[in-house]
């Protein structure tokens, strides 16, 4: 199931190259990450306060055509993997007005003991929830 | 007793006009408040793993000149007042090569108690170290 | 008038002291700014294609309290002054489940020429549309 | 040819998990770059004041170990392909202290025309200093 998320382009994402920095989308990645786990009841600060945290281990984009100042971006995030200790999302960032994809990515995600820093198994609670979405 | 710390301009704190972002020297400020710190032998890290925190209560920034990409810059942090309870910087953040001062500036920070979030009064050991440096 | 615009926290703006960084604030600040220019039917980027800038000149903020990851933030941008060559700004950024005012600020903005970097008169047929929103 | 820089973590780059966010090293891998360029004599404001872009099409890292605020860090830039339309670099920040690897990466970069966006071909001046550098 993808998960759609909008975000406006802000004039401190843009370089001097008069293009958004290609460093932004890597962390609007994570906005999409945030908004899919709230789509399948899970907000990442629950996730914290329970003892799981959910660190990224791999990252990968192509930047395929630049977005501007003030381009209101689509930011889709599409689950491609789900075990009890990692889940992979593929990413497509478009700039709503002419439809045109701009970048796309890939992370790599694992489920961690907050206290030991350990690859943790997910308890069923929150896993049963991702599991739906895939 | 000033401080200085140099830091170069990198692409990525550049924005749309081709110069430095002015949050970016907000930033900056807190390089050279840690580097003051560090000068009069106290580290952030080790202040909050020993259940203090040092946050910003209050800023104010003169933007006179633009920085701009590769620029080597010198951030001079000046200590204007501390108490127990509280210390505050001026800073100058200048152009190596040309001396040019770019922007200027003032913070106060607090102490506070890790745990509890209150105000707290900094022991000895770190305010007799400080106020050397006054 | 008053123009208020949502941001939401981001994990990637927040701290190791698992607050929002301060220096993001006066990023949000522009966000309002920006907002607060298209309310009154000017964008940011029509403003540069027709060859002026807006840049900040003077900034400062108190940080009253924390905002942490996930909060839905108000941006209240209320103009305080303004003549054909400058334009400032006060700032309310609140909370919005519990309506706490977290930061204000002030913000002193000046209207450039983009091909000299020399203060400009900005022309009537945005002045006007300024000076409706006083 | 391996060129190393040095990158001190600032507060301002850690998260609430009290680490370095996961885009900071996307931004850093350009530190390396822009510092690889140098080192065969080019600056990348020289390249774009001649009407040529170095923009970035393609990412990855791997995130092997966490910083942490005040790490001194070594970004390791290691040419991998160079061709006068494009050039890839591997990327190894280790943290200093320690040598522990941290962080992986890749970049493909093009050369593009500033003034069309199209890719490009390097000139031999910029060319043939790249070129020692493999």
């Amino acid at each position: 199931m993808t998960v759609s998320v909008k975000h406006k382009v802000n004039f401190y994402d843009t370089d001097a190259m008069a293009v958004v920095h290609h460093s932004n989308y890597i962390r609007w990645f994570e906005i999409g990450r945030v908004e899919f786990l709230r789509e399948a009841g899970i907000t990442l600060g629950e996730l914290m306060d329970d003892g799981y945290l959910f660190p990224i281990v791999d990252v990968s984009a192509k930047y395929l055509n630049p977005a501007y100042f003030d381009d209101q971006l689509i930011i889709e995030t599409i689950p491609t993997a789900l075990t009890k200790a990692k889940m992979a999302f593929d990413y497509r960032i478009l700039r709503e007005k002419d439809g045109i994809v701009l970048v796309t990515g890939h992370t790599q995600n694992v489920f961690t003991c907050r206290a030991t820093g350990k690859i943790a198994r997910l308890p069923d609670k929150y896993y049963d929830k991702l599991k739906i979405m895939i």
